[in-house]
């Protein structure tokens, strides 16, 4: 093992506004002694997403928000480096809920058990958190079971750059849509072009972003894969068609804010829009499924995955920040450790 | 024929705020003569809906707006009095957008032809206009189609007196809900529970309305039929259970409104709540199979049907007012003529 202590992030109060580093404590644990049935297991990466803005926050939410003195919840995968459980080996490859520390361990009864990777797999760790992950699965369920896009539709994607959006925008393109982006700053709607495919591009950080919107959907919007929520939502509801579907998978823009998040209810009435509130864990049932088809179409070249690394646990906080302000392309993820070869 | 010529109400312009007299022109107009191909239908009755304050407005909407000068556009039953058409016989009862005037000029090319009724009905036209008619299937497949209640699920109802609401509340109670009516008043209260069956009622023009909502659905809200929106809407959002149907038929309160009708998406993504905008034209294909269920329940006794009827065409335009206020109990219906004997 690297380190004879286990640093873990301590949610000290929850954040107003942008995350600083002063609102976790930092803990240096002793690494603990196993008892029978328990395993230990070396974070390697770490998930950064959007949702750990709520998890922070005391807002209404759909799981228990991270209370105060908790080591902060996080996503991510590790590596089973000792273990007296007879579901985890040494060496395993473990997938979960690891949280914002160097080791997790594992008691039998924890409500969120790891899974275990298979051996060998074809694609980087990494991906295995993106394009194949749950962030992969998120866009494959959302826009497939709910936002049902059929050959030929519009379907618009708010932050298209980024780890759900990018993957959304791509499953759209492989359905035969015309995919519509929205991403903030030209590099990035380059990037969304040339590297995820979308067929147009607005940059919401333009002056004339309305006006792009606009003349990027002639036709209007049949799907709204939504994201971001605030005045981009605002923007495409009066541009959706008639019976157009509209998952809801996110509202970034509002996770900061201290008002809620609103909307004009009008459209949704006049042109008959169905909007599906959604997370991924409702489509457990369906993961392998999923995650079989993102996986193929990774190896054939159709799907691709990006990443954003941030070295080093401790940057995880103030990492987060990344997501709001926009500047990171695709999967957020920080790198606590290399995997050891056992 | 009782009048010798045909009373029109034009609009003049688009109401602001509630609707005047002025906002429409009165017009009397010759009875036409009647070419090859076409009839004349006296109107008998009209239904007033929220609906028809949208249609004066030029608000973003699911037909065209009425436009400035044209005859307003209105639902109702009428007589075929004169016919050179193959398609009516004098004496049939007729349905459909007979507009606000005594006569209707039937032209082969009409854009929403009749329909003619049955003879012999065993229930009055005005039920046909109410709990068997447009405004009982939209209660019905509005509920039923995309509100799914299951046995046991708790169905909160706005504008439950209402002509759609006090049906929706009737059909849930016929499907084992439990059913919640939100009106307006001590006496809409007591009259939805002893005539419709509901199991609570929640008087939102009482001071503690939002405590009787809260105490009236201790276990949240599994759907929502939405009829008006506003701040009604607003408290029972955060109400709504986990996985929540919210079929959206109207927003009357924002009807008369300037401004938009915005609420809070933020519980529609954490409790993963379904939206669906609909008006009852998404399922004419079925008009069959629900209007003779509800036809069924009628004759069963187990779906009553109430009408407010107001006396008199030249009442049309104000009376509309009555849906915004709170003053009429179930479907309301004006009165033009009573139907001649053939």
């Amino acid at each position: 093992m690297k380190n004879d202590v286990n640093r873990q992030f301590r949610l000290k109060n929850r954040p107003v506004g942008r995350i600083k580093d002063s609102d976790f404590d930092y803990v240096e644990t002793p690494i603990p002694e196993l008892a029978d049935g328990e395993a230990l297991v070396r974070n390697l990466y770490l998930s950064l997403d959007p949702t750990n803005r709520i998890w922070m926050s005391d807002m209404d939410q759909y799981l228990p928000p991270v209370a105060i003195g908790e080591i902060m919840r996080g996503g991510g995968i590790g590596q089973v480096v000792a273990s007296k459980s007879p579901h985890h080996k040494v060496g395993d490859i473990v997938n979960g809920l690891v949280g914002w520390q160097d080791y997790l361990h594992v008691k039998p009864d924890a409500m969120f058990p790891l899974s275990t990777l298979p051996k060998d797999l074809p694609i980087p760790l990494t991906t295995m958190m993106a394009a194949c992950g749950m962030t992969g699965l998120t866009a494959y369920f959302g826009l497939l079971e709910l936002g049902k896009p059929k050959a030929g539709d519009t379907v618009v994607v708010s932050a298209a750059a980024g780890a759900v959006g990018s993957v959304v925008g791509q499953i759209a393109k492989i359905k035969g849509c015309r995919t519509v982006g929205i991403a903030g700053g030209a590099e990035k709607c380059r990037l969304i072009k040339e590297e995820f495919g979308f067929d147009e591009a607005v940059d919401y950080k333009a002056a004339d972003w309305r006006e792009q919107l606009e003349r990027a959907t002639p036709n209007g919007i049949d799907v709204n894969f939504e994201n971001v929520g605030g005045e981009i939502m605002e923007a495409i509801m009066p541009r959706m068609n008639l019976y157009g579907r509209m998952p809801l998978c996110g509202m970034i823009s509002g996770y900061n804010a201290t008002e809620p998040v609103k909307a004009d209810f009008n459209p949704i009435l006049m042109r008959r829009i169905g909007i599906q509130g959604f997370i991924v864990l409702d489509f457990a049932a369906k993961y392998g499924e999923g995650a079989a088809q993102l996986a193929q179409w990774v190896a054939e070249g159709k799907l691709k995955s990006k990443e954003t690394i941030v070295d080093g646990l401790e940057k995880a906080a103030t990492a987060v920040n990344m997501l709001f302000d926009g500047t990171n392309v695709g999967k957020l993820i920080v790198k606590i450790a290399d995997p050891a070869t056992v």
